[in-house]
């Protein structure tokens, strides 16, 4: 086939069709991407997770963290659940912070009664919906539940305070069961409805029509809490503020029951990308690696080597020809600044996969002056040993001095490199160091 | 408001619409949902994993593993990137297995001259489609790419090698640059055309409107690849294959550059829930942990605490209305049976948040008599110890076998425990000793 025969292909002339490219969809009119709020369940969800003790210091610790970073709310333990989780609540809300706070409950006027004396801010009510739930956690049939619903969300209303209604396991719940209880709930006046992905079974596609039909039919605001199991916490929840869902429920590194929820670290890398100005005007993104490490502490594990914006290698650019372009023009690589998060970006460049563009950087930043030819000739040697060992930035550092030497200084013996460098944003450095510690 | 006055909620008693209600979208007349192929990458891009380093003895075991496992594909290091690249390319092709082995190199005829000789069943060819990698990485233009494209195709394909043509920064590429591209190279008969979201930034819908575009375009397989820095990976391959794309790309636990790419474990999650059958007729599930520990422990990270199916709570139960609904039906709060991964289910019942309904399974378990109304007495005794500290299975037995003593021998001291029980599906064991180990 000769050249002529296929599809002659020009260059494309179209402007941007729109400011951002990773903004909202200019289809999805009722879009939250622009306009969210957080909703943060480290100490209610979070309590949840298997590893989960907070001691009430813990508590008042992360409490006033989050509150620092911005979230809009924070949800608590209901204060049913112990006598201590009763003290801590209300110690919480003491605390004056500008977010304001939750505490979760069943759907019971017991719980409401002793939720309301706390001093919270809003009570978030959640009842189970699915057959799943209604058979064999409380079951009750729907009128009860709705007659529930109305009783407490008229109860609490009456007290002045905000009250949210949630389905739990929205997504195994029959469809009109859950859009009458929903309008039933909404025109007595509750503040919110959530809608929940309790086993986290919910796919994007499935979550916008469910946000998008729900929105027909109240007018309220939606909030939506969505399980990790299958992957697709973040995921689901930017679809449910495509949808028109206005708030999301997410926990510091995602804790919570099982494999837990929407991480707030891992929301934020979507929406920045989505809503960058809105984003950072709103919340201190340069504080969440000290929540992240405030939490896995108190909890008692690791940051996942893969976290999105925190996992110790999301910032590192390693094969030949990203290390090129990344040092050309960062954004070839990158979708996330990692200076918005107060980190560093590293070009691993000490490994088999190198380039020379890579370790032309390299010798530029140890102040060595050699040609473009003797610089491949170089990268041909590190790339040698790579085969044969993993290599850390001492081994390049010295196969390219001994080059220098060499050239420099022919008849003499090489000599030893100096001392340290100063801290680089180009590092060799192999990364499994920095997991090992903690 | 009296209860007569909101809308009368009745049971519903409508039938499933569809079998599996977490499967196939009706709608979607193109989806591969039921029928997708697995391309793996953990010795191509995960090689590119900051802290990767695979010997050819490695690379052979993870290839084997992944064969038995059932992937479709097993994608290799470039042969162009080291000489030992090369050769562990071609010890590969030689073990015979089940797999088609795959490499992925630059769209160029120099590197597509060595990798025909290598012995592989099929090449991957990517080229940077988008603005920021033609400025900034190789400098072309398209009508350049187009006729690179063209030559390389007609190369391996006249060596009877399957070949696949990919752009690379899809969703940052212009659309008609794209389709033009894709519709070209389709025309000289290549085997698939790769989407690649190489910077992670991509969306779930956006996902499935590009691909639904491409799928009227060309008529050869769609293969996608997407990256985890917005945490979209395994929700963006999930939609993907929604749009009508056949095949995605995978690498165990998502290794690869930065934080890496849909990992094969969470993919297995999201896919199990909408394709069982398909699912488990093709691949090894119970063998996910062992390939995940084994590519774990060669670049030496932990599994993520919070890693689908095998972060060490997945299946772990805290709750009390949570673990009394698990009791009765596991269903009701898992989306996930751990026994198709060959793993087990925990009710964490040691804790301040542990309802009686758990406490009474454990009873059970120790073979004890006691009344419910005796069993709630203690459950209240664990709770009041777990607002003061973490427990433990101990504690929670201490306390059990202290309240049977009290009531069968009323005038003696309580003895010491029993020794060691046996393994149980219910455990109170605080996870962290497994967070720690490993």
């Amino acid at each position: 086939m000769s050249e002529k025969e296929f599809q002659q292909v020009g260059e494309s002339t179209t402007g941007p069709a729109q400011q951002n490219p990773y903004g909202p969809n200019p289809a999805d009119f009722l879009s939250n991407v622009n306009n969210f709020q957080l909703i943060d369940s480290t100490l209610r969800e979070g309590e949840q997770f298997a590893n989960a003790f907070f001691s009430t210091e813990k508590k008042i610790e992360i409490a006033k963290a989050l509150d620092d970073f911005g979230v809009d709310y924070i949800e608590l333990t209901s204060p049913v659940a112990s006598e201590q989780s009763r003290k801590d609540c209300e110690a919480i809300c003491k605390l004056g912070l500008k977010a304001k706070i939750l505490t979760h409950i069943r759907c019971h006027m017991d719980d409401a009664r002793v939720a309301v004396e706390t001093g919270v801010d809003g009570v978030d009510v959640v009842i189970g919906t699915s057959k799943f739930l209604r058979q064999y956690s409380h079951g009750k049939d729907m009128n009860y539940i709705a007659n529930s619903a109305v009783e407490v969300i008229n109860f609490v209303k009456s007290k002045g305070i905000e009250i949210r209604f949630s389905s739990e396991d929205s997504f195994r719940s029959d469809l009109v069961d859950l859009l009458n209880i929903y309008k039933t709930v909404n025109k007595i006046g509750v503040n919110r409805v959530g809608i929940a992905d309790t086993v986290g079974c919910a796919n994007p596609r499935q979550v916008y029509e469910l946000v998008r039909t729900l929105k027909s039919v109240v007018s309220c605001d939606i909030e939506c809490h969505f399980h990790n199991d299958t992957g697709c916490a973040i995921a689901n929840a930017y679809t449910a503020l495509e949808g028109g869902a206005r708030l999301i429920d997410v926990s510091v590194l995602g804790i919570g029951e099982r494999n837990g929820i929407t991480p707030l670290g891992g929301l934020m890398a979507r929406m920045i990308v989505a809503a960058p100005e809105y984003v950072k005007s709103k919340y201190k993104l340069k504080k969440i690696r000290d929540i992240e490490n405030l939490v896995a502490d108190a909890v008692e594990v690791n940051i996942p080597f893969n976290n999105p914006i925190t996992g110790f290698c999301a910032f590192t650019h390693k094969a030949g020809i990203h290390a090129k372009a990344i040092l050309a023009n960062p954004s070839t690589y990158e979708i996330l600044d990692p200076h918005d998060f107060g980190l560093k970006r590293y070009i691993h460049f000490a490994n088999r996969l190198t380039g020379w563009n890579a370790i032309k950087s390299r010798v530029d930043q140890l102040n060595l002056n050699l040609t473009d030819a003797q610089i491949k000739e170089i990268t041909a040697k590190i790339k040698k040993l790579g085969d044969v060992r993993p290599l850390n930035i001492d081994d390049v550092d010295s196969i390219i001095k001994d080059f220098h030497m060499e050239l420099t200084t022919p008849m003499l013996k090489p000599t030893e490199g100096e001392g340290e460098e100063e801290p680089l944003d180009i590092t060799g450095e192999p990364a499994s160091k920095k997991v090992k510690t903690k």
